[in-house]
């Protein structure tokens, strides 16, 4: 980076803190700007291309050309909200529906992935009430558990997890709570991306089904092809979930968000409760909607992401045959948790190099960022448009970075 | 309508069913398809068209090329997210925070209104959460209080609403609850509209700073040009917030709102707090958002909202002269809370015949709404690029309906 672009990034970074606030963080030591983007490449002010391998909303490509289209052809004809009649927003879902198992086959509309949950805890939380209350009066923030998330893929990865949730399940019995629903991301992706075995949410969706509460498929990141073979991260798992929620990549950048459901879900909340959001379902989103789904269609990248998945993985597996501080690759589809620890996979957690591999890459111009609760794995989220070469590129800058590191 | 547009309908309003499930609600009793809008107008499958003054989130007009072009523009080129540096998110804040008075100088991007009062909320209690706690174990959902909103404009309007804040804060007091501040729809869109007499908010504001609390100003409906004369809703009534939320109007239809703030209410928040949206404060977010800004500067459509809006208060008024069921006009700008009664001022509300002139103005291709408690007000706001004679149809198919009513 040149003097002059280092003097404007700083003078930008000093405007951004007065005018946005003490709040908001940026990515990297060196923190980067971005002026231009187009599939899987985003370009600084200076013309450098970044290989973006992390940012998973525009996931389709950066302003891939049929998604601006849909999006500037409709603004242009009418942008209102569902309380009118439209036939757009009735295309989308029926669309989108059509990529679930049968049982899921409604959908309502939000702007964020945060609102879909929020309805989904609504909806479920609707449903709770109707039944017979255990009479304990109790705090409303208490009537959550958390479970551990996965600690690694093997073959008793299910009944680990089946168990925490059984011991919570155990725990709210105990404290008059009747369960409402397992909220699950399908991949565990801010806890370091957990994906293997595939079907190891299984018992743990038993037991609270057992207990009466139902299965909800935190898709915002899972969702819409990422993890390859299928569009969805519970298809892995052999489940249909009783409610899903998804985002991010739901219109490539667009705000749209939604919530499917069983229509038994819904039934009791729709008698007991009118749904609006002033954006959500817009026939603008929609718009987007369809056209990301007609792009993943037509450029078959959920064929891509498995195949470009599978090959990325086999890169990064070489890599850890050379470089001991991976611990574990793990992931599905286009979705990778790269485990760094020193001493192998019982040993101590890598954060300090996590972090610097993340810098390290992006003054290299590759895009990655890190996860997990100790911050030491790799979360690598490429484009679905990924092609081999571009995964070449980033196993070959990651391989120079490890090589620099020891 | 034809029977064949009937028919139409009544299929889309079967498949939305099917596919939005039960808690999706239609505007009136003939629910209305919309194919496309231009300015103050929207156009059902058969042409028709329909003179919109009810929507104020495309306030500027309906699909104005202006903020498309913007919208189109942007996306084409980026759109990624706040975590790495753009300058198109700087220019709109400046842009915006130049709007406000000089206090409050920060701002931060949310997708809607809601979670742009979801984060003020946040933010208050993270300053109430520092302060010397009573000590007094209370359930979270317990610390609000809701005050009763003005009943009509009045000389005294401001020392009631005054009275059931500090009523509110006393029964805080009491209770060991810490009051972090005042949230205020600063024209009470929802109750039927109260602006008058300008200034009224004062003494309320005034007891909750005195006791230690923020005042926070809900623009999501007042705001961007809407009561005519000033920018914002607080400004009538001569205040300077704490902290102000904003939505619907932001991007005339595109999913982009915010907080604005004086940054003494942020640093503490700040230092103990991250804040990341999505795909709050996207580039084509701010794109929009500016273009809207640009489209109410360079049509003058604030000076427009008070010309207007002055005229058509003047019909309304004539209008009460003729027709008794009209008790009182309210509003500022283009923003009218027209309530109905029989017997006068203090008569029964006529909430059915309300809901009747809604749907009978439908009928006659005008598009207006319901509000109150009582549901016996008119909510009436045009876009703000209604000229005189759209304020003309507006008043003569209002005076028709009422007319036929008797």
């Amino acid at each position: 980076m040149s003097s002059d672009h280092e003097a404007a990034s700083t003078d930008l970074i000093a405007r951004r803190k007065r005018l946005l606030g003490p709040a908001y963080r940026l990515f990297y030591e060196q923190p980067v700007q971005f002026v231009r983007g187009e599939g899987v490449w985003l370009y600084d002010p200076a013309g450098n291309a970044y290989l973006d391998a992390y940012n998973n909303v525009a996931s389709v490509g950066h302003s891939h050309p049929h998604v601006v289209q849909a999006i500037a052809r409709q603004a242009a004809v009418l942008n209102t909200h569902t309380r009118y009649l439209h036939e757009t927003v009735l295309d989308y879902a029926e669309k989108l529906l059509a990529t679930f198992p049968a049982e899921i086959s409604q959908i309502m509309f939000t702007c964020t992935g945060s609102e879909a949950n929020d309805l989904a805890l609504g909806v479920t939380s609707a449903l709770a009430e109707l039944s017979p209350s255990l009479g304990l009066p109790m705090p409303k923030d208490s009537h959550a558990r958390l479970v551990p998330a996965p600690r690694s893929a093997g073959d008793d990865t299910g009944d680990i997890f089946a168990r925490h949730v059984r011991g919570a399940l155990d725990d709210m019995k105990k404290n008059g709570i009747r369960p409402a629903g397992l909220l699950v991301d399908t991949i565990f992706s801010s806890d370091g991306v957990f994906a293997d075995p595939a079907g190891f949410l299984r018992p743990a969706v038993e037991a609270m089904r057992a207990a009466g509460g139902l299965f909800i498929a935190d898709e915002v990141q899972p969702g819409f092809g990422r993890t390859g073979e299928q569009m969805w991260g519970f298809a892995r798992h052999g489940l249909i979930p009783d409610l899903v929620t998804m985002g991010k990549p739901m219109g490539n950048g667009h705000p749209v968000a939604g919530m499917a459901a069983r229509p038994e879900v819904l039934a009791e909340f729709g008698a007991r409760s009118r749904y609006f959001n002033t954006f959500g379902g817009n026939p603008v989103s929609a718009a987007a909607g369809i056209a990301v789904l007609e792009v993943i269609e037509s450029e078959g990248l959920i064929e891509n992401a498995r195949r470009t998945g599978a090959y990325l993985r086999g890169q990064f597996q070489q890599l850890q045959a050379r470089h001991p501080l991976i611990s574990e690759v793990r992931g599905a589809g286009l979705f990778f948790g790269v485990e760094l620890r020193h001493g192998g996979p019982t040993g101590r957690p890598a954060a300090s190099e996590t972090a610097a591999i993340v810098n390290m890459l992006r003054e290299r111009q590759v895009l990655i960022s890190a996860a997990g609760p100790q911050a030491n794995v790799l979360k690598i989220r490429p484009q679905l448009v990924f092609t081999t070469e571009h995964a070449d590129l980033l196993a070959e800058k990651l391989d120079q970075v490890l090589q620099a590191l020891k």
